[in-house]
């Protein structure tokens, strides 16, 4: 027969997934010795069985709770019911994973007519007797009977009011009766039956609420947004009752083993005399830093410390401790791993290492990648006063503060003149780049996390809030209302794209600052990962700024963010409607020495480190006017016949746009397919690839170039370019007498391509996963339509556990890579594999990149450091 | 060593791929004892050697041919360059497949200023001697030297005007002897060198210039056309030559053994007499037909027809025969299986397997389903006078006839009193199907094989050609321009979507005939195939149609043509456009009925077959109108400012259709997402099939619906809608106390999708591929975009070999089939897969869903006998 309940030493702190968090560390302290109340607790297998039978408590439970009684009463001396000498107990869930949206905690549990009296003579103290059960009728109405607490409330408050007194405990042992009382009456009333007297009964019932509570709105609500597993069930700990409010001798607190902010070895907590743990929350009186216990009970004090000591040791890990003080005797509630900050995280686990308590791959493990954010960003200075005005999607992490402007090129003018502006959008488009690199952030009405602005302003480690929906920006006004509130162009915001908070005025910023710890770590961190981290970058100042957060090399470098540039734009649009090859050529002569620049200067940048670079990707309208603001134009101007010349350029641009239109261009014209209808397009990029390595090489540099051919999916295709990039790599070592090296590979980011990449894999000597079109093509979602379509309503049928363009899709785009690695390497066992693209900065993601023998990730500039972390995780947990 | 040279007598028709075809025939027929003139094979091995070695000759090769030759000698009795009794031969290419590219025949090779006059000599006939010569040094000139032809004529008919003379035969041995002298000092002239005397070098050139020819531009382009390997190599066939015009007891001639247009049992073919096989061609002479022979040679026919019946009985098929007599003697040149029209290759197959020479599945295999296209069409009156202005794209075969208009809905009215138009467009649009359904065809000026109007049109078994780019076609003032011609509106055309050809006036047109021998082949074909076919269907005429043409069930109803009629449109956007979800729901209960009507009609229709009924699949932008159009709309309305109501709905609807306007519709808001989306427009039309279904039984038929959900990536979309057709039918069963079988299952056609069947199959029945969508994820090609950008490239570079969405990809889109298939029927053993959309109708797509064991393919109605067809010989070749 199953065990349903197991006494606190019974059990074990590796006993969590049957005993809950609480129950766990419990039976652990225990078991250290330690003075913990004795209890019992009631395991998540109970809860389990008592929703499968359909909210039945299992066949023989009763039975084990009775018989583990016993031995409570044997053990305290005390017995459950017993007008004498009553046992009272605390009944608290305990879920595996701590979960604030449960029921939390029913104390003094036992009390009735009877036991009440022969506490008040146990402890001498009627007035003590009557408000413990006055908090119990309340406590047991409001969580296990869920009676509106409110009404229990003003009871209370009308009693003070009655008696002429401001607090609870200036009330009387007779007013407290009067308030028993009126607590038992609202109850018949209220739930049609009394308040139950048998302590047995006030048990069970207790234990079923607690059950009841796993499935609660709020419980599941927190459950989906930590995705935790609705099946796993809570446990119940049983503990007797200790009191730390009868007298000066008793007291109550909470403390950390370490500082939880700064990370600094030292106890850091608070604690109350006299006191029970709700009196703490309740803010009547002060609590007192944990140091002054010193002097107060230099006796428990040093008891405290040392027993501190003795948990973090034996958990190797910051505890988060509650204590109880009864009558001079110190008993221990609760230990668990504390919360930290991320600086704290960083130092904590450093000191451990230092100390000798964990490894330096424990210590790695001790901080969690996505808390490094909060250390590489700006932020809001804690001690700032805010004024939110609303609230967006916290798309790209760290504090901006500037001026309101709408336009990208205002952006980009005032930017250039170092004023600090922040750029309004309804949604940005490739047009505004140049407006979001001179800006000190982005703000969006419209749009998800993964729209333009959000990809954007993340590659470039940019703050920004998105989809910020209650704006209302009128581009012909130049303002902002923002419910009843107007924002003109150049009003000074502040966005906080960690938090998705838009605030008016300026907000004091803090500046990041990475300790000596942290350099430390993250040197750990690299020491144990498998998993080379690169980063996106299209810049030298972006290679330069990947280089200094540890990037071993660019996994990414987007020629089409150079064509995008200003200088350039004209020649890029001559060369797309150019109506010959020699045309053609001719606009390409032109931006020839101004991509030989672009290459150079990231080489030089990342020197001796390799250098991916994908050779032109997205269709050519993208580079050209907007169709529908042609349409617009001509039909104007058609209507109005005011201007027949502007009119037949209008209309004849128009017509080349619309030949270049496409019905779904991210199926379209574009990557390599490009590259085969305009060879000399790609051939343009190879070269200034290979004379931008010669002149490396001839200073003495290391050049290491990767020429990736995008959106391959047939090796033909690789046979057609291998050749060509061959040819002109020699040429130009020919023509400069420099010796360089290069290598010619692919993206992985269809479908077709993973499936033949044994073929594949006969020419390319890298392989560097695309998961973003990947995923697009795989499960067949547009990116720019899923998000404000139907993925939410995907995500809320939990058709989808996570949004796919987030967290790499394990199933289906997983497989597909796992498939390609597979077949690329039967092909060509050398050949080296990687990720880039948003998931490459994912842990998620990155652990399964991990998992499946890639070479390396790639990421934003400023997720690099999340990375190394990400890829130690993986290699530490794999 | 190899052997690179076969005599005749040493070879068989098995060994085809090394004689090739005609040298394999002739070694057959010299074993069967037939008089063949003695000859032997050079193999495709030692053509293969020539090209592996820089086009050398291989070692050893011409030892060979010198021994070979001897043996010739001695079987002839005569000597390769003895002036006294000279041997003469042929020299003709063979491949291993007929390729007319190729160099064909030197005739009366060995002559030189010798040996002609021992020709002369033997033959008692100087003139023939000189005209051999002539011809010979022509022959040569032209095919191994590639002289300009011209140049020889030139000399030619001056010599024959100087003789004032009209034709060569009339030419003197004098004269031919002048024009011998003129030929060679061309050729001395030409080349650089005097014609070769040398009867072996003239031997060995040919032999090379044979192999030369197997990579002239002509051969390659018919190989790329046919799909021919380019590595096969032809042989060389060297025979002793035989004449047809030495007197009126010589002749040539060409014969079926049965009639190639009819089929018919009975020799067909025709003869001339004292001629060579070109003088047949030269067409100076009216051939006679074969049985005039029987009058004229009576021992020759007799013994010919013989031949004949011995052929054809050896080779189990149709032959076709080319033959000599010379002197009295009948040769037999080549046989090989006759080529004959759809109708001839029908009733040929079936007389073979009732006259006991092969099995019902040999016969099977004589037709090529394609074929049978011709006879499931209308078709150009054979004795037609046709008047082609120009040609487009055979999109759809058939031949159409009627009145020009440029509208669907002139179409549609029209066509609806019975007159016959074609509706010429631009393009089509889902707009113009009400006009489509009611033209007899459509003609197009843009769009390719896989354009709107040819899918739509194909699919409606209607004919069509597209993308016939030399027609202007001006909306405006309703008229074609086509070079100078000017069609107007209402002039009458006849369109043949066979051949593309556009003709002017009205064209006689011929009705498809089904023979008995049609309808018993298509049962021997049902009778081996493994593969049930059916039909796409969108109506119940559609469905009665394909259920006449043999389909075995509805592979795919597109629910969305029904919402395209025009009585419906308004409700369906009305559904679209509501706010809220009461106001949808009342829109759908307008379409409940007439969806229950539709179903209702095809599921009786097909009663006891399975109808696959595919839920609102297409993105719901597509029901409203052009976004570009109102745009154009506002716009102009807005410069005018003359009707601000007009004004204000249009920037209304305009708002709306923004609203739900995607980047990339293919991947966008459609299929089950839009179920997910609006649970309540697909419960409509779940609704809608019980209902028709329960109907149907209560009138006592067998409806076997099959609801299938399009476009799911998941196992948890299944989850959500599977409960819901559950609950609804029995529902509809309980509100009707009728019972009727259904099944439920999912499209494949989504990368995604594939990968996760095993997981889809938890809750999926059957398996639908949807290999258009499933082509376009797969391999990221937008089909309304790559056509006209740049698959057009990717087939010129030979990245593609064929049109992915003409003919299936096996080894991206097929390993995704395979993939889910195998995972697919791991989890449902009895898991019913199938193919629907344009591949399910071609050839070499059916026989790969038949190798990975697909239970049906579905196709348009007109397509099914060809499937059926292609469905048996998958079988029978597999």
């Amino acid at each position: 027969m199953t065990k349903y309940v197991y006494l606190f030493k019974e059990g074990n702190a590796d006993m969590r997934s049957l005993l809950g968090g609480k129950g766990a560390n419990l039976a652990e302290m225990t078991n250290l010795g330690l003075p913990v109340p004795e209890g019992m607790t009631i395991t998540t297998d109970a809860c389990r069985e008592y929703y499968a039978a359909g909210k039945q408590l299992p066949a023989g439970l009763r039975e084990e709770v009775e018989a583990n009684l016993k031995t409570l009463e044997a053990q305290t001396g005390k017995r459950f019911g017993d007008a004498a000498c009553p046992l009272l107990v605390s009944v608290r869930s305990g879920a595996v994973f701590s979960m604030p949206g449960m029921m939390d905690t029913i104390l003094n549990l036992g009390l009735n007519e009877d036991t009440v009296e022969g506490l008040a003579k146990a402890t001498n103290n009627k007035r003590f007797a009557y408000d413990a059960y006055r908090r119990f009728i309340q406590m047991f109405s409001d969580v296990v009977m869920e009676l509106p607490k409110y009404e229990f409330e003003t009871i209370l408050s009308d009693q003070k009011d009655a008696q002429g007194v401001k607090f609870d405990q200036e009330l009387s042992a007779e007013s407290l009766r009067v308030i028993i009382d009126e607590y038992k009456d609202l109850y018949l009333m209220r739930v049609g039956e009394p308040f139950p007297e048998d302590p047995r009964e006030q048990l069970f019932r207790a234990i079923e609420a607690v059950f009841r509570s796993w499935n609660n709105d709020r419980a599941i609500i927190y459950r989906n947004l930590n995705k935790i597993d609705h099946d796993l069930g809570t446990a119940v700990n049983v503990q007797s009752m200790v009191f730390g409010n009868m007298g000066d001798d008793c007291g109550t607190g909470v403390a950390f083993t370490r500082n939880p902010s700064t990370g600094e070895n030292k106890l850091y907590g608070e604690y109350l005399t006299n006191a029970q743990g709700e009196d703490v929350v309740a803010g009547i009186r002060t609590p007192q830093p944990i140091a002054k216990l010193e002097s107060e009970m230099p006796e428990i004090f040093t008891q405290f410390n040392n027993i501190a000591l003795t948990l973090e040791k034996h958990y190797r890990n910051m505890q988060d401790i509650e204590f109880t003080i009864e009558k001079g005797k110190l008993y221990m509630l609760q230990t668990r791993n504390g919360k930290r900050t991320a600086a704290a995280a960083v130092k904590v686990a450093c000191d451990l290492a230092d100390e000798g308590l964990v490894t330096k791959e424990e210590a790695v493990l001790l901080v969690e990648p996505e808390q490094l954010h909060q250390l590489l960003h700006r932020q809001i200075s804690p001690s700032a006063k805010v004024d939110v005005i609303t609230k967006g999607l916290p798309a790209s992490p760290g504090a901006a503060c500037g001026h309101v402007v709408f336009d990208a090129d205002d952006a980009e003018a005032r930017g250039k003149k170092g004023e600090k502006v922040v750029l309004v959008r309804m949604e940005t488009t490739p047009d505004d780049i140049h407006g979001i690199i001179e800006a000190q952030g982005v703000l969006t009405s419209r749009g998800g996390m993964t729209s333009h602005a959000a990809v954007v302003a993340r590659g470039m480690g940019k703050p920004c809030v998105c989809g910020c929906e209650s704006l209302k920006v009128d581009y012909n006004t130049k303002t902002i209302m923002v419910k009843d509130t107007l924002i003109k162009e150049n009003d000074i915001i502040t966005i906080d794209g960690a938090t998705g908070r838009v605030m008016l005025g300026e907000v004091e910023l803090e500046e990041p600052k990475l300790s000596d710890e942290y350099i430390k770590l993250l040197g750990w961190a690299n020491e144990v990962k498998a998993l080379s981290i690169r980063a996106n970058a299209d810049t030298p100042e972006d290679a330069a700024k990947a280089r200094s957060f540890g990037a071993e090399g660019i996994g990414l470098v987007r020629t089409e963010h150079m064509f995008m540039a200003q200088d350039r734009l004209p020649f890029v649009q001559q060369m797309i409607l150019a109506e010959s090859k020699a045309e053609r050529i001719e606009a390409l002569a032109h931006l020839l020495p101004m991509q030989e620049g672009d290459f150079y200067g990231i080489l030089k940048a990342m020197d001796t480190l390799p250098v991916c670079i994908r050779l032109l990707d997205p269709p050519l309208h993208e580079f050209l006017p907007s169709q529908e603001e042609l349409v617009i134009e001509t039909t104007r101007l058609e209507a109005l016949g005011s201007d027949p010349q502007r009119l037949a350029e209008a209309q004849d641009l128009l017509k080349q746009v619309k030949k270049l239109h496409e019905a779904n261009p991210m199926l379209g014209h574009r990557g390599c397919r490009l590259g085969i209808t305009y060879p000399e397009v790609y051939e343009m990029q190879m070269r200034a690839i290979c004379q931008a390595a010669a002149r490396l090489a001839k200073e003495g540099l290391t050049p290491l170039p990767e020429i990736e051919i995008p959106l391959t999916i047939s090796a033909e295709e690789m046979a057609f370019f291998k050749p060509r990039i061959d040819r002109i790599a020699a040429e130009v070592m020919e023509e400069t007498g420099a010796k360089f090296h290069y290598s010619v590979g692919t993206m992985i980011e269809m479908p077709r391509a993973a499936l033949l990449a044994d073929e594949l894999a006969e020419y390319a000597e890298f392989f560097s996963f695309g998961t973003n079109d990947l995923t697009q093509t795989c499960l067949g979602f547009s990116r720019d339509d899923a998000e404000g379509k139907f993925l939410g309503d995907y995500l809320a049928e939990k058709i989808l556990k996570e949004n796919p363009f987030a967290v790499l899709d394990r199933k289906g785009v997983g497989k597909l890579m796992k498939i390609a690695t597979t077949g690329g390497r039967a092909t060509r066992p050398n050949l080296v594999a990687g990720i880039c693209g948003e998931h490459g900065g994912d842990p998620d993601s990155i652990a399964f990149c991990h998992e499946i023998g890639l070479d390396f990730a790639s990421c934003s500039p400023y997720r690099v450091p999340i990375a190394r972390l990400a890829a130690a995780h993986a290699a530490l947990k794999g």
